[in-house]
């Protein structure tokens, strides 16, 4: 079984990273979740990331606000694809958070998606994943079309409200 | 054995890409290049993203500068995951394209690598294809260690030149 | 009758586009709104836009947030002119939505409104229209009539509160 | 036949409009162009905006940089579309002529295209005229067909580059 | 008796001039205040700014928000110095009319002060109108030194605070 | 005879200013220019301030680059009007030296002028003297419609190589 | 005893700097804390920062919004230490006050935190007196294994929220 | 003898380090200059900063661009003050390296400078060695004196070739 691992730099981004969990449990995706800070916690956050691809993690995601290196942190120890969450705190609107996440220099990589971003993380390690896991693929184009379905019910919707 | 595609917006952005090519020859990983747009040629962009899986391709990168819709274009017509490499352009210095790349809506995420960050979009996508094809992974390992070592030599060679 | 297509990327954006209805009723511009996606119905959206001409749409608006690419897949799939309304969200006050918007590549131009810029976007598609259907231009002035004067009678009004 | 202004803010500005003359050259659409100033020449901006339609102009362009008032001043003595062109100057790379343009007060939109955008105004003039004048869509469907045709042969190129 | 005019782009704006007034008031400069339009009443503000010096106007404040073209419309109206008030709007966290009013080209000075400044505004005026009238003179020296003694009353009152 | 100060943060700022001395030239307006730095002569620049009023001088221009506190400095030690001109250094494209100058707090105003605008802050001191020397609004009149004459023959020049 | 002073521009920013006490009083630094401008008591100002080392301080630390020139005030003034903390305030985010107290000019160096940092602002003078004052050095490792352990507490605790 | 380290993220940065050097040389510093990558060398980097202080270091400079982690990196494995240096690389303007170096969380500070202020990271590690070593105080007041006295010099030679 597939297994993401989760990174918060603090357990206060909780509420931002619903979504993360949302789609993990929805496809199915076993999951670990952990608080470490690549600055309160460096040796630990380093140990993690080590560590994890003999635990069975295959994706990393790591969410951080302003000057955001968890990210990078977990990227320098470990060769597993890293996805980046910024997270937008109290100034700035999340921009320091992005760019410290996603402006990462040549040779390691951090996959970033957009700010607060944490369901986009959970699907992108999903996609990643179902080029391993077949049946990961399957259930991504149900998502999809689940997706489009909503979409197109919504506009439906919408003309009968102005049709009225 | 993996195959990777990068799509280019404008042809005149492959300068910015060598780093793409050099990296997949190092790390032997098939590549197919396009040059696709959004806009100019959105049906042939479709189909390039909705055909790519059975074409055996895994993982899709794009490049494209300003209003960057390439990634997003790719994203939308394939649950592979797309790897988005902003371009700079001659105005806003590479921002714009930042965030039209990074800041997908919700259940369509991008992995977006640095503005002209080309190198490390292939790598993630070895990274990527690493949690499927054992070798690669092992490679990524190598490339780090040359990486690290590639650093460590010219911490050596400063310090022989500050004692002169 | 002339006639303005709107189409939102989410029915969530509805209470920000009250102002392109208000305008349209006001000048008696027929409307189709839709919700339609520029990556969850790429499909839909495509064929919406290319279908639209036929339909009698004359003038496209596009209203999106983030990585706001509607307006510019209405545009890559129609030669009719594509108004965008950039759209504000959470993160980045509406900037992102605003370059992903203006700064389309050469060959493609979105005619961008002011971030928010609902009832602008229904004012730019009768000055469009009234190139063909002088009867809008004659409405157009007697609006703009009124809204000089009710900038005069602000000012008035705020001289009689001022002399108190 | 159907007229367009261009309008530009200093005739330093002509080697950035380049892309308009040819557009308009190549649509075969009549233009007239105009050094003008909405500041240093803010009554012959006004009576030029003004009268434009009884000389037939049909859409308005206008070009200027910095604290870009140029397009604002044609919208607010018109009621034909008028589209901006924000120029970039030598500081700020352009944002301050985008935003100046762009972020129009309610009742008064400017149809934006990119920073340096000239030839992107031009083709979105025509794309408004084309409403009225069918000869123009028909070309437009050409042009389009051209843009497709020229990325294409980019692409073919790239793969026989590729193979070598 | 010097006089100084305050414009304001919309009558919404009078909250944020509060400080104008009591400036005003405090140093007994006679003011006029208006809502007068760069765009909705074009006519009218060029008039005002051109009759301004015949009514004994000698300091003009112009306030708006978004792409703040008032101050500038003012300018290329008179030869009076004309000081820019930005004001903040529901997007872009005042940016916009920053940039729009302070980025002025050569020739067309606008005498800008900070976002929401207006009270500022009026206090430049204030000075300007001192080199004229020595009085004002005596008076802005006053005001400086009660602003002086506030901040040290509230430095006395700090250091009570954290001696208890 | 009116009279102007030009402080500059750094004798290497002197290129960007020439337009400063053309100005007061061209109105016979009397300078002195100085080099004096905020931070680097802090007494000096105080002191500065302090006795300009009584050396004559009218109106104060402050040029500095950065975290430019020039124009401030020269602000907190006289009552003269102060006319800051942010100068754009190597980084930021003078982002930071505009924010520096005209983000002034409640009650020290700083007239800010364009990114490098030393020509401009010229003009606006003489319109600042203009409202006191009736010679110089004359000379302003002359100015203005020699700049209007200007664009009107470039406008004449366009139309002429257009013709051909 | 080691002394940090810290002064802020305005007594309002005081609630925004309790973490600087908080931080003092745990490492039982003494300090003392000022209200003064760069601005509106620039004598004071320049007085306090040129007397500081003689009355025991060691390390100054400057809070200060928008154009925030107070730390720079304090550097001019000082070959002491400056820590400089940009305070947010209703406009622009603290990008402002970011840029004004970062940026400072060649041989006058304002250490500066993060916006609104005021804890950090403290813990920064304390490891900067550390390398005086040993035992501060042995507070510090404590209080960095006490934040160490908070996280990892929190860690513990996310993972007993999952499991249940 | 007090001793300075400075750590770049790129053998590449030496030339905008180059005044770092020359600071420490003029104050009799000892230095110790190293590459080292928070995120190709992260063992290195951390064991750096940890050895740090038994090796006699008392205060880290690190420079770094774009997602610039080294300063943070170096934070969290030390208690000595840590001295961060954005460096401006190909796109952003340095923006995304100062808000990585800046925007740090609490309990975790870098002091800051000015984007590629090498000069001035040396001049504050100077500042903060002083409050140990008497001898370095009485050098920067010398250093700043010297620099008031280069101002006034300047000073004096445009008042020259002004009045030529």
């Amino acid at each position: 079984m597939p297994k993401v691992a989760l990174v918060m730099g603090s357990k206060s981004d909780l509420p931002v990273l619903e979504g993360f969990f949302k789609v993990c449990k929805e496809f199915n995706v076993e999951y670990e979740a952990r608080v470490l800070s690549a600055h309160r916690t460096p040796v630990e956050a380093a140990e993690f990331a080590q560590g994890a691809k003999s635990r069975g993690v295959e994706v990393i995601c790591a969410a951080a606000g302003k000057a955001a290196h968890l990210a990078g942190a977990m990227a320098a120890n470990t060769t597993l694809p890293v996805i980046g969450i910024p997270v937008k705190s109290s100034t700035l609107d999340g921009l320091d958070a992005l760019l410290s996440t996603v402006q990462m220099p040549s040779g390691m990589p951090v996959a970033t998606v957009a700010i607060n971003g944490a369901d986009n993380a959970a699907l992108l390690a999903v996609q990643i994943l179902a080029i391993k896991y077949p049946e990961l693929a399957d259930k991504l184009t149900a998502y999809r079309r689940a997706m489009t379905e909503k979409v197109l019910a919504a506009d439906e919707e919408l003309n009968k409200e102005i049709e009225k």
